[in-house]
């Protein structure tokens, strides 16, 4: 009889994280694992013994499904980053302790660079003191910036989100262009790495024109050679569209988005005001240039919108799941499944196994040349490498009108009804 | 032989108002009219003599159903008010030379309020003057705040990307929740009705917790009162969300979007700041309470997002369109087509039609028992009322893995490729 598996969540959720959850829970099941666990927040809310039997959550098949469909992380997810080894030693004997109590066999991470970070000092750990447990990551984040791997499992999602919202409200700008010009600014997640910004491209096809610039962080910023552009693009037509990285910086490393809250940017209550870089953008045009702004934050909603997940996300975030578990069965620790691809068309992939000493904090920008020389577009090899990302579509399974998920706090909720906070009037 | 229809679309657009179009050209067709025109950018670009002809975009039932699910005004949109009789002869008489040239029997008119003061006054014109046309206006508007008819299209749509939205936020926000509170502020649109604002409770339920506050238009804001709720709910439990309309005004009547560029908010180049509802009602329990927060602003996405359309919406939207037509061949002007709901469970509609007179300029709001007592919810009795219309889901039809749309530049694209930006590297 083999022992448990244990699955944590670390870090920004994606739409397809609970896939990769569903893709480990399936596999360790297939293969005569016990039980499996999940740690309620990840790393840090197991060292407070936080965690889950997931069997009281999945109990069949549509369950498994729901799981899929879930966005955000349904264990809950943390931000900690584990001390090295040597600076606290105390915590290692903790964690490594738990695991032997709860008799984990395997522990599978999912997450992003800080993550396999945190599965790399584990299995280090475990080596040294000749621990069993087999430690392995599983990739997972929105902004696509993990080496080694061919992409992560949640960017393809995200991508498809943007670009949709970005046809939308390119429609959406259109139709208001009689005798009036706009310009509109979306602004995009990835602090440091363009390909969500740059996925915004995909939106232009023969039944949409696409935005007119793209701006990726992995380039300087010029706000006046911007504003310029803008004003030229406007003597051509009525519509601009301009899609930013929300980390877009100057050439003096100062981020568009600093603009704000450095100046003399005070509310009624004397607090300094944040404001985005779209929202600057859209200000700064509409100041010197007079036309109609909008800008538009996609926020949140980018990394959970589960609701238009991409097939090939869903299917490869499952995928990667439980091969995390089979490369730990097999014996591998201190390694991070990644996905290689085999053709763009047909679009094929595999997964693989590669040591995560290799991979941890090493962070993937877009390539230099896969941005235009004016640095204000995407090349085709970069759609060429995104589109098969987006592929396909999971359709919702719609209770009353709304996608389902699956809560981990639903055992909480007391049947039907809406008593919670609604009253009769 | 029946002579011609021509149709317009004003206003905010929809993610429906397409279905309206393609009811419509539909019934047109059916009813054996011989052309079906449709006004560029409504009544203002009409004047200006800009229409097309839509056989020359619609060609087949494919193209009728893609346009059913394109969002934002097909056609292109306009915020034009007509001039009084009395105040502008002269572009009466233009308008009715216009609609003479193209042998125009019906006119219809897609829009909101303002839209059906247009059809008003062109029918009295038409009326005073003897003109054979006749006049009728096709409900829409995400507000929901037309009066007579039960509700409108393309509120239904909203709704159901508010609720999805409103879940998937939860889902993120709950996911950060270890050891750390978190607070969201969800902005909604909906200046003075807050129909869509209240939509977001359709959230709660078996899976998801819901929002803890919303705030309707309908109701004086306190901010002192807000915080301190938030403040009480932080001790219950870790994430806290409202969800408030854009235009929530205190007691005296100011805008709380209006608090922030009202202040000294000035940037790097001495403009002032606007920031929105939310995000400046993020900034105060940030500042007030020292928790984390987070401002989501819908923007144009809720009214654009045709990807999640409710089937009963869009459906409704068609019916209405096609209304339009056969009140108009059956010889009524002046009037609106209304909804008309025959019952909630199963729910049943029905179409009527009703003098616009009785229609022009009523602004909608929501009934004040519906509305809880705290003025920070909506009841049950709401709650019944929208439900029923974000049932349902057309599947966008996607190509390369987006929705497709029937776009009305498409004649001008040259070919497949992805020529017009980006270049090779």
């Amino acid at each position: 009889m083999k022992g448990n598996v244990i699955v944590g969540q670390s870090g920004g959720p994606t739409a397809v994280i609970n896939s990769s959850l569903a893709g480990v829970y399936k596999t360790a099941l297939e293969r005569d694992f016990n039980k499996v666990y999940g740690m309620r927040y990840g790393i840090q809310g197991f060292i407070d013994e936080q965690y889950v039997d997931l069997s009281d959550y999945i109990k069949n098949e549509l369950d498994l499904e729901l799981l899929k469909r879930t966005p955000s992380a349904f264990l809950g997810t943390c931000r900690y980053k584990l001390p090295g080894i040597h600076e606290d030693k105390a915590i290692y004997e903790r964690i490594f302790a738990l695991l032997d109590k709860l008799d984990i066999e395997v522990f599978i991470y999912i997450g992003g660079n800080d993550s396999m970070d945190t599965i790399r000092k584990l299995s280090d750990y475990a080596l040294l003191t000749g621990a069993k447990q087999k430690f392995v990551g599983c990739p997972k984040t929105i902004d696509n910036d993990l080496a080694i791997t061919d992409h992560t499992p949640g960017f393809g999602s995200a991508a498809k989100y943007i670009a949709t919202s970005t046809k939308e409200v390119i429609c959406d700008a259109l139709g208001f262009s009689y005798k009036k010009k706009n310009v509109n600014i979306i602004e995009i997640m990835g602090r440091n790495a363009g390909w969500l910004t740059g996925a915004a491209a995909l939106s232009e096809g023969e039944d949409c024109q696409g935005p007119d610039l793209i701006y990726l962080p992995e380039r300087p910023f010029d706000i006046d050679k911007f504003v310029n552009k803008v004003e030229n693009l406007l003597k051509e037509k009525d519509v601009v569209v301009a899609v930013v990285s929300e980390g877009i910086r100057t050439a003096e490393g100062k981020y568009v988005c600093e603009f704000t809250s450095g100046s003399e940017s005070v509310d009624a209550f004397g607090h300094i005001q944040m404001t985005g870089t779209a929202a600057y953008l859209a200000d700064v045009v509409k100041q010197r240039l007079g036309c109609k702004t909008r800008a538009v934050e996609l926020s949140t909603l980018q990394r959970s919108a589960a609701h238009l997940a991409s097939k090939i996300d869903v299917d490869e975030a499952f995928a990667v799941g439980g091969a995390t578990v089979k490369a730990a069965d097999e014996g591998s620790t201190g390694v991070m499944v990644v996905i290689d691809r085999v053709s763009d068309d047909p679009y094929q992939s595999t997964t693989g196994v590669y040591d995560v000493h290799r991979i941890a904090n090493d962070e993937k920008v877009v390539p230099s040349e896969w941005i235009n020389e004016e640095g204000d577009y995407v090349t085709e090899e970069f759609l060429d490498y995104v589109r098969p990302l987006i592929q396909g579509h999971y359709n919702p399974m719609m209770v009353t009108g709304l996608p389902r998920h699956l809560s981990i706090n639903q055992k909480d909720y007391h049947g039907l009804g809406w008593s919670r906070h609604i009253q009769k009037s």
